[in-house]
This record gives structure tokens, C-alpha cells and sequence, in this order.
């Protein structure tokens, strides 16, 4: 499988990114964490050096399974700003392979366009840069080649869909079980 | 309010580790995460390398006002080798402050005899290291000073608990709404 490449800015929301990347690498998937500033060391939005694979410049963002987007502030606008990131989520939409974005990072893609015409959803009161979307408010949003997810509580449910998407429900549900998911749903419900 | 140090081994579990951490920065608690090796670095069970805040000979660990142990594998093994977290955990109980662990980590509070007579919770498969533990096979389970976790995917409650022993319930139940944790629930119930 090609890898997944799973992009940190300063600011990054810690758990949205990490947990994406740990239950991705539980499921047997080439998950690679990109820097996209000049340095590999990255600060989360709560203060977590955290030191990714390699640089922006390292990945090979046009041969990728899939392109993971995490939100927290201001990591979700660091990513905005970065135009060969930009370029890379266009490329993979065109060519319909599957990109994921969770809370307030939805934002880049919309502001590309990326959303028009799709269900996706947000963080609440994100829904403004979502252009063109049909915001669902759901939890999880699936709709054709996009992943989208409301906010950090959202991030098991989110990776297991993508986990779905890369590879299939079995080994999604695997995963997730062997996480203690459904029993932690059941006695929370 | 006093620190809350939350033990990093390598082979930690990362969303076990980092969600509290997360979590309960989050609820304006002074929490430092603490390597138990001579370096800062330190890399979890799912390769990713992160840099604690502190070596353990810099933890004031006499004056905590909870000591925090992630599962994973070879994460928990490792904390339960080292002998200055296990007096640290023994004082800690013996006057009776805050202890939580989560997944394979109360096999670390078992073998100290630190669950004889209490309710607890740990991975399946864990229950024969929780010497004398009456094990609930809960996603959490708090008995008096104790607040342990079956795995990954009760981190948030687990989080959220120990958030509010050291705040309150409407701080603990504040931050879970801002995470979409409760509408997280009630979609995938």
C-alpha cells in the first residue's frame, strides 16, 4: 500500500493527530508524519514536542493513499498557509484519492473548493470556510474520496473509518475492538 | 494546584499518554510529562518520538497531586523496572493523593500491592498482575485514591475522571462538551 501521510504544523491538535497515526499503524498502514515547517520537531497546541518522519519536502505527496489534515489552533491556519500542501490536496482530489480532515481543518478544504458539492462536517462554527459543502454536523462524514471529522472525541471514530477506507470494515472493527472501543461505547452510552 | 506527572517509558501507549496529558491541560492543569530514561526523547509503542518535559530526577514527586502511568507495551514493563517511580507511587498512596493507570500500567500498582482490596480495571489478560484487586472489567473504574482504564479507547473517560478529582465534574464535563465527546457518543451508541 502507498503510504498516508499525515501533515504537522506548530499548534497541531495533539490527539487528532497522534491517535489518527497510532490506530492507522495498528491497522498495518504505511503512516508517515510530515513537518511542513523547516525543522522535524513540531509543537502541539498543548505544548508536545513531537519529532515527525521528515519534511514537506521528503514525501511523495503525488503517490500518496491518502493525505490527513489534524486541526487545533493555529495549526489548522499553518496548514492553510502552506502552498505546496495546497497544490498536493488539489492533486489528490483531482485524482480522486482519498484525503481526510478533522475539526477546524476542514477550512483548507474548503477554501480550495475541495468541499463544493459534498457532505463534510467541522468544529462548530467552522461551517463559514466549508464553501460549497452541505455541513452534516456530523461526528463523521464520509462522502465520495473525503473524511471528515467534528473535533478530538471525534478521532477514534474518524481513524476507524479511514482505516475502513484504506483497507476494510474487518480489520477496522479489529482495531477498534481491540482498543476497547465498543465496550467503552456501550457502558458510556 | 500541584503537578500531575504523567511517566513516559519507551514503548509507551500514545493516545493513552498524550490524550490525558490533552485532556487535562485542557482543564488548566499544571501537568509535566516525565521521562524515566537519562533522555527527554523518549518513543511510544507506535514510533513516534516524543520530548518529555522533564527527567524523572526533576519531578517533584513528593509533592504531586497525582502520579499518571499510560499503558503499552514494552511502555508499561519499563515503568514497572524503575525503582525510583515505584517508591514514588508508594508514597503517594500511603498518603492516600491521586494514582491513575491505565491498560497494561496497574500491572505496575498490582505487583506493589497497591490494589489489595480495591476495585480496578486493566487490559484484558492483565487481571492476574492486580494482586488482590476485586477487577471490575470496566472501561474505568476510581476506588478511593485509584483511577485505572482498560485501554486506548477509554482514555477520554478515563481522562475526564481524573480531571474532575482534581477540579469538579461541571470543569471535567465543560471540557468534554468543547471535545464533541458526549455528541461523539451519541451518534456511534
Amino acid at each position: 500500500m502507498k503510504p498516508v501521510y499525515v501533515f504537522l504544523a506548530n499548534g497541531f491538535e495533539d490527539i487528532e493527530a497522534l491517535a489518527v497515526v497510532d490506530i492507522l499503524r495498528r491497522g498495518k498502514v504505511d503512516v508517515k508524519t510530515v513537518s511542513i515547517s523547516d525543522k522535524k520537531s513540531v509543537e502541539s497546541s498543548h505544548g508536545v514536542t513531537v519529532m515527525a518522519d521528515m519534511l514537506f519536502g521528503e514525501a511523495q505527496t503525488d503517490d500518496a493513499a491518502m493525505l490527513v489534515l489534524p486541526g487545533g489552533m493555529p495549526g489548522a491556519a499553518n496548514l492553510n498557509s502552506h502552498e505546496g500542501l495546497r497544490k498536493a490536496l488539489e492533486k489528490q482530489n483531482a485524482e480522486g484519492r482519498l484525503i481526510g480532515a478533522i475539526c477546524a481543518a476542514p477550512l483548507v478544504l474548503g477554501g480550495l473548493g475541495i468541499l463544493r458539492g459534498k457532505k463534510a462536517t467541522c468544529y462548530p462554527g467552522f461551517e463559514q470556510y466549508l464553501e460549497g459543502a452541505d455541513c452534516t454536523g456530523e461526528s463523521v462524514t464520509v462522502c465520495d474520496n473525503i473524511v471528515t471529522g467534528n473535533g478530538p472525541a471525534a478521532v477514534f471514530p474518524f481513524a476507524y473509518s479511514i482505516l475502513a477506507s484504506l483497507t476494510d470494515d474487518d480489520t477496522a472493527n479489529s482495531v477498534a475492538d481491540g482498543m476497547q472501543f465498543f465496550k467503552m461505547l456501550d457502558e458510556q452510552a
